[in-house]
């Protein structure tokens, strides 16, 4: 199975991290191989940040499709994934889609825990995009400061500790989902920590499509992700004008 | 009031029918102007292409939101209303949000009615996003074949007609909604073939914008969409990158 | 375009405050015209009341309806609206109604702030009627005494900002509706010391019965609203009695 | 244990159903009296007669309540019951509550099926208002002529067992409810016509008023139903009048 | 009427605390019976109990229900209660089942106290199961020692008073639930320490398998309680075995 | 990886089936043991039945859950579930679980489809109880007879493939699901016969454990299935006496 991971942050600290849990959970047929995004934010935390991730990641996956059997959008909040799932004939598995499910049978409701308020209204869209809010106690963000967000994940992790044991007190979360690419490989490190179950959600999105892989779903032509009929554009990168079907003419 | 009304979709064309009824429903101290996405596609169907027009609307407000009192997002769907909100201190309305919320008061249900099936999930999906699903009766689509985006609304007017019908008579739509840019006009046409209200999307997306100026409501320093802190950015347009906050140094 | 605002209250003085707001919001094109209620209670705060007030607000309508293009319900909490729209066929807005709908592009989530919790029961009931929970963050209510209804609003505005603020930081509102017509014009007044947004409800449903006159929907033949048939009654006013379809032989 | 079955129609001939019904069905130490409406229509189709019907119920319990232990409010639909149930200090059961609750230990979802489809949208908000809508399969109308209301029964019982077998094998209905008084009696004519419980709702109601006498529950001093404070009125009936607090000085 | 009242717990001394809440609530023409489970626990309290306890009662039946008009589950939780419906042919009622809708006439909400946080998880799936979720305010549990269970009624009675108080204030109850038959007779002992209504259930559940036994219902061919085909099995208890159709051959 | 796959069936003709499936999706370094219950039906279609598979199952699981890393419960509508969750302390995830959480990122809807109209309301209340009912399109089921349950999956094929068309353009299915342990292998045999992705429960459900065995969640100390505190019973068998922690004095 060839598995591309792909980072819509610009970050290269933030891949990294990515690329060092992503490989500790892969099955041992799993080839991963990691793109970090061309141009973007840094890290992306907004609707407006997502709208521009959600094209790079588009225009990676319009480039590389055909080398590999499935994906995962490595930015929690899962930016342009039913874009990409339209117009990508692999299977895409979204990081915060990963986490969600994998949580599912963990316990009944899950909380997401992470460093900055403002990804709060884009997480919890995300949610609401995959129908999960049944499954969702909170969302609770640390508002502390952090001097960078390639160490975010040691400068807050006591606090982020504190935040999943009051979700779990107080909104009664069984699971807790530490959410965002710079806070990968967190989750193993509180395990003991934090009364309930912690999902990695690097490790859980691997894992969901590996799990692709094998279901080796057809690509729809019918329903919501049927892939729409070729249309021209005009001013477009090439390889999203050569996905949508040519210039207009 | 001056109020700007974007055309995401880069067909000229639609933006003359818009014109036309917007012109016909702003009030008489209202300046309505008209801008066409220089990028993209001549008629938004997908989320992959909304991901795009999203994009063309959001740097036109960037260059021009201070010349405005608001603006209407003139693309049934919405596409980039949640990142345009958060970024841009003007209100910004949505075609497919006013047509919704001024369907309200006029049943308990609407039905969405458009002539491609391509539509549909992205029309769902963004009945979901405005949390309006406990509202919907349904979404209607036509699968016939039309020559042109610009006539479309005369070629299948009879058959629209009909569907309209089917949605009230077998799934209880109070109200139909004639969803679309390309459609904007139909609404005054049919009004006497269909036995419920009809609304005029573009005339509701303009009395609801003219009904922000009215209320001259701040810009939210908290909650959903407050406005995000600065952040550095690298390869995006000039506009996006001010936007943001500069350029990744 | 000719408007006629009901308030269902007895009270003039709350007529006046409406009248101060609504004259400000209405367009140039629009003439207002305001009745109180002749039997009833000074302010609705109550289910029981509400029922009065609503059949006080239907005789008015069966009276003048025919010299109006729309008409606003001027009481939060919208009396007898759904009775008023299946038999008044000029559109008729609430003024709960064009609250809630104002609030929607201005944020995910409203919360609605009053001056007395024996409010709060009705207003919930109202929200739920309107199909409109899933974007309200709370209800939230003083406790405290006040001398008169006509100056509710001023000895309480300190204890609303706060009572905002507390919707805001603990509910994640968005949006504040500052509810029941004694507090018209309170909306402007405090926009400044709360972080969101606002609603105006008297200017929103001035404004929504103005994007109604525009729409000029049709009176439904079909659907939940559609005009009953005509039926004879016994021992009502003439009024209602008229509109039913006359007395019972 | 005294109970007082209120017909907020003014048909006479509905309120000897209705009595014939609730008499079988009462235990032997409970007294049951029955008034019928003295103004409004002969029967409530729709809100704005429910207006009406819910007022002329309110004065039939502010005269009559303390000589019972519990009322019946008998039309499907219950008029004005939350109107009651704040103000009046017995517990009051209505007609359309009690079939609800009693469909729900025969099966996961009801159908109400009745005789015209002017009921539909009255009683589809009633189930709204009882928060039961997670159970309701269907409503499902006859739109056939009948001679009288007296005998709609027996006119239309054929059609109305096959539309309950519509419900059932289209709908997924495991009980069916025969809504609306003039329906009484109906559900133990058609039992072995239908091949699911059929809830007959006059018996139902009388037995919930019984639970409610065995109960015993206190009057609330907090909560959604708390007695309002005590107001004064203007132009009210007595009865009503006294029941709010006295007429305004 | 013969009422069958099925205590799916071990303990006698819990029979005993329902026996005589029942009795007082009887009809003085139901005869009422006792069984107390021969094999489980003491008290069911979680998901695993109410496996073993749904068994108990399932086979109590199997063996009685020729003898009865109606049946009594009495645990809080309803174990086996979806099974015991599709294969016993008399009306079966839960006592959760017949508290949370008892509970319904008396307020918008209800809260459910009870005595151990052991019980919460399992409570709550039993409110979703019946589909009642839109009326819970909230479940609140205690967490304090007691010595026995015969007598943590009284141990903790203060303790579940202000529990309650804090559901009221707090979760906006407008009704108290006192879940779990070791609290029977809690409800009136409580009555006038607390504002707002408190649910028997006990004395709710023999009503309503009164009210069932009133309303004859007959057994559904059709839906989600029919009856299932007879089908053989191995190893099961001789009452099972016979109820599902004989011992495979 | 250690996994035990258990049969809550006692057929073992579908256990063979689901080890033939299992057996192809694990990977190279997972050890998949299989086991039947050893009482029981052939094959589980009801609630009274699963409530004797969850037993078996739960039985199973106390004798050998120290010699695994993970379980698959491979019924679908998941036997015992929660009770079994609760109790034992290495991941285990149901069939039904599996195949719903898999069908998330190929589609927003899924239908669900198998071959008898018995297992559906035990189908529909396990969706629930998963909190997945947003995502579900439909169940559809045969009603087809045939004539083992071996070889069901043969002989209804055509028809099935047939029910899966029908719910995908009538119901607006975007993913199917062929349910039930005898209909494993179905997805792979009639991936081209139909339109939308289709999952192969076993397969699903399988990665689903291996995806477990990497995520190593902590067994809960808090939460929905926090392990509770051990307690005395009488008369179960041995191993679940074991499991509730021995035998009342």
């Amino acid at each position: 199975m060839k598995i591309l991971v792909i980072n819509p942050n610009t970050s290269n600290g933030v891949t990294e991290k990515i690329a060092s849990i992503a490989t500790k959970a892969a099955g041992p047929q799993t080839q991963l191989d990691f793109i970090t995004a061309p141009y973007g934010v840094p890290y992306i935390a907004t609707r407006a940040e997502a709208l521009i991730g959600g094209q790079a990641a588009l225009e990676i996956l319009a480039d590389h499709k055909d080398e590999y059997d499935a994906a995962v959008l490595a930015a929690f909040g899962d930016p342009g994934l039913g874009a990409i799932r339209e117009m990508i004939d692999i299977p895409v598995v979204g990081l915060a889609e990963a986490s969600l499910l994998a949580a599912c049978p963990l316990g009944r409701n899950f909380s997401i825990v992470s460093f900055s308020s403002n990804l709060e209204a884009w997480y919890q869209e995300c949610v609401e995009w995959h129908k999960m809010e049944q499954r969702l106690a909170s969302i609770r963000m640390l508002n502390a400061p952090f001097s960078d967000i390639n160490s975010v994940q040691s400068e807050l992790e006591d606090m982020l500790v504190d935040l999943a044991q009051k979700a779990i007190s107080e909104d009664k979360a069984d699971v807790i989902i530490t959410a965002g690419a710079p806070l990968a490989g967190l989750a193993s490190k509180v395990r003991d920590l934090i009364p309930v179950p912690v999902v990695e959600g690097v490790a859980a999105a691997v894992k969901m499509a590996e799990t692709m892989c094998v279901l080796q779903p057809r690509t729809p032509r019918m329903g919501a992700f049927a892939q729409p009929a070729r249309k021209p554009s005009k001013g477009l990168p090439p390889s999203i004008t050569r996905l949508f079907g040519g210039q207009t003419t």
